[in-house]
């Protein structure tokens, strides 16, 4: 009888075409493979140093230009001409300026599947796991030589079982069980691991929503934040790809470093305090503390639904006369779906600042850097010191119902109250 | 008899309740201030430097952050809250990121109204003489000096008659025609003088095609681009005041420094060649030139009828694969009216990246500055070398029905082809 597995040993075990364990160093065969204009200019650089001619496979590489988009000086312009030069050179997939966030780009059309192992030169490539895909961040010379190779080698990852039950609440969203999961677990508690996530309340998340919590796996030190293909997953992926792939679950009896249950019934609204992302407290406790800034997008939450969601809340509303709202839609195809429904049209008459699609204000690169000793209350995933480009100003993370709630009143505000 | 006067004559002389004639030296009651935050900061620090303790009058000032919007560093971030606290402080008008252009928000917002003598530290400043208002760009300490007291000094200036008669031909517009007057006149051709457009041309232009006019008139070194209020102007800024206003015109027999009479009825797409805005080529001479960005937008060109005409070429097709296409609305309201029309969507479609209202590219501080070596065509009022940001830049200026053309087929394109 074969052994039990985890999802990431089904992964690998069928990549390799033969079992492997969690423990075991390999050198597998991968799918599709990712960077962003913060990494890519070094991958490009790597992959000609090691006298590389040309791409394994043209139709397995994507870049992505998000982290600057457009170009706030001539520094960076010159990063993403290389980008561009490269692109033409190898033919690869290219996500210019305001395609919006290789995160969200990356499953939206199609290159990340069921099954598959993907990698990206950011360290968020987590996020597909969502799609039941086993998608992980590496570094600039990983991608140079998966490049070339179209192979790369890891250490197959321990899981570590993350059920989530219970009746989520009113008001409560994917953001805030992370948040609290985070917490709990700490800011290194799932380092080098995989996660698998289960229970009901996945179950009733819609596939944007668990985008966010495989999103934020990796705050944990996690590889990747895995989630089986059900339905709604399949559902998804339709006119996403016509190719084939196939979905993975774990075997009962597969063997988990460690398993969690967390019941999510009474779960309040979290927030993650300045300046460590496991700093999580209950709304309640943080309720009152003045915001200057907030931000709604990014790679964790800058999806439709987020900004349906911060829409409502906004609707015939005006952000306070001393806050900014600056909104990054995390694709083109999201802006324009969102224009379609008025959401966008709401968020700027209540006084958003609406940005080209990409990563912009979240990692400090331009389109919104804090003053000193400014609050930004943000839909992101790091708060840590410095992350929006000023190290003087604090950020705090919550979700986007919270951050639209928040700027309304200029302080941190429980969003219950406008739902 | 009273001697026959020009408008900048008629304007000076009722604000000082004396007959006053071009050349005279006066010390002048402004009835609207505005700084934008390239050089709000400057003022206020003057302001407080001369020992001032409140303005004059906070109903009559303006602050606009628009050339970093939203905020591109920590550097750029203390300077908005600068502006920011000045503004809590003085209670101002105050116009903050994602509001739009300084010189689309004032005459938009009803702060500069025919017959006024209104000061921008800003140079284009001179756009609300379309609307026949005596506006002109000042320095940060005029600025400072004029929000303390409520005055400012001026030379009365000479006016230069400018005639725009003729049919203008389809495909050309009033950008066209202000480059070719650029180029007959010279950058330095109407140095420290107003200008008075007038003509049958002038006449059926809308307003947003006359500010594009004005907009341009300091690019010969105008002072002002005064026109005359008529039914356009009065049915232009219904619901934009309540108050008072009075118009004038220029008398027969006023003494001009130079009459210009410009017949536009052959007129040709003009396009402004690097780096120099009187460098200027009929579309013709420079077609087929490579073209790697494109920028619609800008004090000059940003309006809903320019977005308009840039969507109506571009609906259906796609901008070329090695091209970018920058648009910034003038304001959050055209911004808004432009998404209602469709307008938005079908540029968005098209490939082109909608960064928040302001000046961002066109100045140079972020949102897309080019590459080393790259052709740029923008619907903006300058060209010199390092304007959009990188000095080995080429800045092509023209109407935004060329940068739409141009932008489809990666070279610079007759925009007729498309109409």
């Amino acid at each position: 009888m074969p052994k039990a597995k985890t999802i990431s040993e089904k992964i690998f075990s069928d990549h390799l075409k033969r079992d492997v364990e969690a423990g075991e160093l390999v050198i597998v065969d991968v799918d599709f493979m990712m960077g962003q204009d913060g990494t890519s200019p070094l991958a490009i650089k790597t992959f000609e140093e090691v006298g590389a001619n040309s791409v394994f496979d043209s139709k397995r590489i994507a870049m992505v230009i998000d982290h600057n988009s457009p170009s706030p000086s001539e520094k960076v312009s010159a990063l993403h001409k290389l980008m561009r030069n490269f692109r033409n050179q190898n033919n690869i997939f290219f996500y210019d300026i305001g395609d919006g966030i290789c995160h969200q780009l990356v499953p939206e059309q199609g290159h990340a599947l069921p099954g598959q192992i993907v990698i990206g030169a950011d360290s968020h490539t987590c996020t597909y796991g969502a799609i039941n895909c086993f998608s992980t961040g590496v570094g600039s010379t990983d991608l140079a030589i998966a490049m070339a190779s179209g192979k790369l080698w890891f250490k197959v990852p321990e899981t570590i079982k993350i059920f989530i039950n219970g009746d989520l609440p009113f008001g409560v969203y994917s953001k805030d069980i992370i948040l609290y999961i985070i917490k709990e677990l700490t800011a290194n508690g799932a380092t080098y691991k995989a996660i698998e996530f289960e229970g009901n309340v996945i179950d009733e998340l819609s596939v944007d929503a668990r985008f966010t919590l495989s999103n934020m796996a990796v705050e944990m030190g996690a590889k990747v934040g895995l989630m089986k293909a059900d339905d709604k997953v399949l559902e998804w992926l339709k006119n996403r790809t016509y190719k084939e792939f196939k979905t993975y679950q774990s075997d009962d009896g597969a063997k988990y470093e460690k398993i969690y249950n967390f019941d999510v019934s009474y779960l309040e609204p979290q927030v993650a305090k300045p300046h460590t992302v496991d700093n999580v407290s209950s709304i309640s406790e943080v309720e009152g503390i003045p915001i200057q800034q907030g931000l709604l997008g990014t790679c964790t939450n800058g999806r439709l639904e987020d900004l349906r969601i911060a829409a409502k809340i906004l609707k015939g509303k005006k952000i306070g006369s001393q806050v900014r709202l600056i909104v990054a839609p995390a694709s083109r195809k999201i802006l324009l779906e969102a224009i379609d429904e008025g959401v966008i049209q709401t968020l700027i008459k209540a006084g958003a600042t609406i940005v080209a699609p990409g990563c912009g204000p979240c990692v400090g690169t331009h389109n919104g850097v804090p003053s000193d000793g400014e609050n930004v209350i943000s839909t992101a995933n790091r708060n840590f010191k410095g992350r929006m480009g000023n190290n003087k100003a604090f950020i705090y993370l919550a979700s986007p119902a919270t951050v639209a709630a928040s700027c309304i009143e200029g302080k941190i505000t429980d969003p219950r109250k406008y739902l």
